[in-house]
């Protein structure tokens, strides 16, 4: 990678609330920002907020027909109306003609995804990979500015994966994913910190858009690696569940040999990988029927190269 | 009230998991106890589990049609088979059928109902209300007995109301309700929780069908006196949080005064009411459609008389 690269100033920027119906934090920012839209006004450029799933918000459920935020792979996005299809591939197929189409040239420069978990995952920070330079150091730029709490990057997309998430439309996206927070509740504190690290978040991009140079930096950040189901009876019912010990510590060291699951008579599972892993969605409610108790992370430094605009 | 009271031992107990169905406590340990019986036996009686509203828990919902635990009224036991009626109806005659008759002599003697909340209320115990002798006997039993987490007792009945919960077919019962829990998550610690306060309940039932004279004694009760909604737009919606100060602090004074909601914007509202009062449910998941932001209680001492077996 160059040294430092240089990037268009941002004018089309969008941001997602309630791409799950009931992930309430997003949702309830971004209703709120649609009857209070100067909040969202810089001197450059203004962020257009939008309600990403109506339907399963009406509903307040994640989805109504399959995961809005698994459908923006080619496969759906190309896909033809069908009269059984479910409505999410739909709205995928309307979003991409709204803020895309992903990978063109008309496409928004960037898109905000708005949402949260029942981990205990803090303020984290989903972006897809580490060479996304302009997310990168948009994070580099919150973890240095927002300090009431740290903010863990997770690096979502899987080596040979299509990016399939909402903001993949966009040329470039940040997720923000705060938990812990039950599904169908809204809590102040994590509506506020929500509302504050967006803040903070378009704070960089003005400074981007109005010519600040970004140097070089060293950045941490967990890297997901794989996916670890629940144990399960023959009939795939669950026959475990998440242990104590592990309950909680996201983006805490996982060891060979640490117990990870406890069966509901008590007995305890260990972790048989060979190398200490960072555990992260530990526990999330969403994930019992994506078979996930909770994703493998790697934690690595990578050397991001400097940024400013064109 | 008598000083003392003589009551039949108790041969016919049911344990309810799943009346809500995603509460998953109670669901995955009355799953636990249909494939492993012998842990609800004692020498003296044996509980009978049962999946309350078995389609909600398929689904992972709380309920299909409409909320089964709010079903158990005359109105509904009452009924005859209709084409368009909701499921929870059906089911709620059925379990009447098995259970019951609601307020029979054929009736089961005492019914456990296993429940979650998404409100930080601890190991709370829900009674009708404290003139139900055998329950608030198990209630102070369990107080002393069961020493890891304080158990508040919750006094749910209004004066006037029918009573309208699943284990009102019995002739007596009590519900667990753990929390804070997300919806559709279990939680290791408070699935060995519940099962411990199961246990618990179990002996001082034993004890009783044994011969155990139990005194008269003197008990801390919280007894509901109505339910606060959140403030809303015209058109419904909420326009305002549970504040952070009220955040998590079920049972807990709020006085005259103190702030109780935030809006979105960030302005505080405060309560208004005369006295001090004991919110719990605070910010429960399943509560928002239900308009209520929290139940305002108050805490009383309450005598009640002793208990022997006839």
């Amino acid at each position: 990678m160059a040294a430092s690269c240089r990037l268009k100033p941002l004018s089309c920027v969008a941001v997602s609330g309630g791409t799950h119906g009931n992930e309430m934090s997003g949702i309830f920012l971004a209703k709120h920002w649609l009857r209070n839209p100067m909040e969202l006004r810089r001197g450059s450029f203004a962020v257009t907020p939008f309600l990403g799933n109506p339907r399963a918000i009406e509903k307040c459920v994640r989805y109504v027909g399959r995961d809005l935020n698994r459908t923006f792979t080619t496969e759906f996005l190309s896909s033809t109306e069908a009269e059984d299809e479910p409505y999410e591939v739909v709205r995928a197929r309307e979003i991409n003609q709204t803020y895309g189409p992903k990978g063109s040239a008309q496409a928004f420069d960037f898109m905000f995804d708005l949402h949260n978990t029942t981990a205990n995952m803090g303020a984290c920070l989903i972006v897809d990979s580490e060479e996304s330079l302009l997310p990168m150091h948009m994070c580099h730029y919150i973890q240095t500015h927002y300090t009431r709490s740290p903010c863990p990057i997770y690096l979502y997309k899987l080596p040979g994966e299509e990016t399939y998430s909402i903001n993949s439309v966009a040329k470039a996206g940040l997720t923000l994913e705060l938990g812990p927070q039950p599904q169908q509740v809204v809590r102040a504190d994590l509506f506020t910190q929500m509302r504050d690290l967006m803040a903070c978040a378009l704070d960089f991009i003005e400074l981007f858009n109005k010519g600040t140079v970004f140097p070089a930096f060293e950045i941490e950040a967990y890297k997901i690696t794989g996916r670890m189901d629940y144990p399960r009876y023959s009939d795939g019912e669950i026959s475990a569940m998440v242990h104590p010990k592990l309950q909680d510590k996201d983006f805490l060291p996982l060891n060979p040999g640490d117990p990870i699951f406890q069966t509901f008579s008590g007995e305890e599972i260990l972790y048989e990988g060979n190398t200490t892993i960072y555990p992260a969605f530990i526990n999330e409610a969403a994930y019992y029927e994506k078979k996930v108790a909770f994703a493998k992370m790697e934690k690595h430094m990578f050397s991001i190269p400097g940024l400013q605009r064109e």
